[in-house]
């Protein structure tokens, strides 16, 4: 099933949709960017999409418009935009409910969430790319969930409340994992140490993780109870007295979580 | 060169180099442990290695001995430990100084940390764990460092404190990583969803990280300064006091290291 698409947005997760939908077959009709310019760049990539700086789409042959903005810019471009009859809204936010595209102009809204982390300049691999979907109607879910199928990506089913738990979820696995390992490399060169020494450790780590899971995974003083090397450690670290309670505060986590 | 190596403890780091030392064609001469069936288990595992329950090697032919005891249980056994002439005696801690060796009766005392996070029940690939050396005198070290490089394994060598300092770093890259995604586990679990969801986001952000280092990598709401996003989800957390605040603390160091 091919359907004509128009991207709002010029970001990353607008990037990776438009050439990835285009790529499995879809049209994109039109991009709209706030920055022309922008928009033209990302046009330049694709077959035949129109770009625009404006939010009236009365006239586009699209059906499903995807909003990929900044959080804080959706219910705002929800509102403004102008919509052909019958069209699909959706938004692309892991914490914004359904309900802000609720005073739009569109008959239908949904959510298409990718739980994943996008770079401009890395490949997006959407077969491992789980994506949230919600809708407001058994209709419009069934058309998201035939168009995720056609980038081969896996696709949950999750209410707008529980999109938010998941992520903060994968704000802890994804963005506080990768400051865990920022502090280790500040440890490593303020000392003069080459960083490349702990990555071993770090990709062990983690595919014993994802293997054994989390807990049966966990090594280390604070998990043995070890309070000498705690405070040893804790002492270390009083260059830096955030430094020093984030490691106090997460090793007492560890011993409560045993 | 080969050597003859009597390892002293019965726990993980101790089967893994005894049985990868014999592999390499060392002679692995006796295996302490203060339980004696816990040593023959071990040296079951060996071709022909005795297992003693006391300290007294001074008729062993072993001319290097692997201390690979609990951290805090190093200086005891180091005291205690009876060696025959020119013995190097060696520890395997990442938080214990040489220097407690230092009452010991060995001539020759030396570290040999592998940074890694063992388990009994996975294989150790030694070509990808670091060793950290350190030796009083020349002779050792070098010794050591041919040791080493019979199981294939890089080498550093590291002064005690600045192991200290590798140490805590692998705390935060190693055992605290693990942690946050099992936080992010009990938070998917409690909401009934299935954790599997977030593995792909971690593969990704792990793998970019190693690649671009983490400051590059970084991405959500922190490295954004969404404050929205930041106080919604440190509101979600209320439930768990602990939670919150280590959510509210990382998020404030990922915005103090932008």
């Amino acid at each position: 099933m091919k359907f004509k698409i128009a991207i709002i947005g010029t970001g990353k997760v607008a990037w990776h949709f438009s050439t990835s939908l285009e790529n499995a077959g879809h049209i994109i009709t039109e991009v709209y960017g706030r920055d022309l310019a922008k928009a033209r760049r990302l046009t330049s990539q694709l077959y035949d999409t129109d770009a625009q700086d404006h939010l009236d789409f009365t006239e586009s042959a699209a059906e499903i418009f995807i909003v990929a903005v900044a959080d804080d810019a959706i219910s705002e471009v929800a509102d403004a935009v102008l919509l052909p009859e019958n069209s699909i809204l959706v938004h692309t936010s892991g914490t914004v409910p359904l309900e802000v595209l609720g005073y739009s102009s569109a008959e239908h809204t949904g959510v298409v969430y990718p739980l994943q982390s996008f770079s401009l300049h890395r490949t997006v691999t959407w077969e491992e790319v789980p994506i949230l979907l919600e809708a407001e109607d058994p209709d419009t879910l069934s058309k998201l969930k035939k168009l995720v199928k056609t980038l081969s990506a896996q696709h949950y089913v999750v209410r707008s409340k529980d999109r938010n738990a998941v992520h903060v979820a994968a704000v802890f696995a994804s963005n506080f994992t990768n400051h865990m390992i920022r502090i280790a490399e500040e440890i490593m060169l303020r000392q003069g140490l080459d960083f490349e020494m702990i990555k071993p450790l770090i990709i062990e780590q983690i595919s014993k993780c994802l293997e054994l899971g989390p807990k049966a995974a966990q090594t280390g003083p604070a998990s043995r109870e070890d309070m000498e090397t705690l405070e040893n450690h804790h002492l270390f670290l009083q260059y830096n007295d955030q430094l020093a309670e984030i490691y106090r505060l997460i090793s007492q986590d560890i011993i409560d979580s045993q």
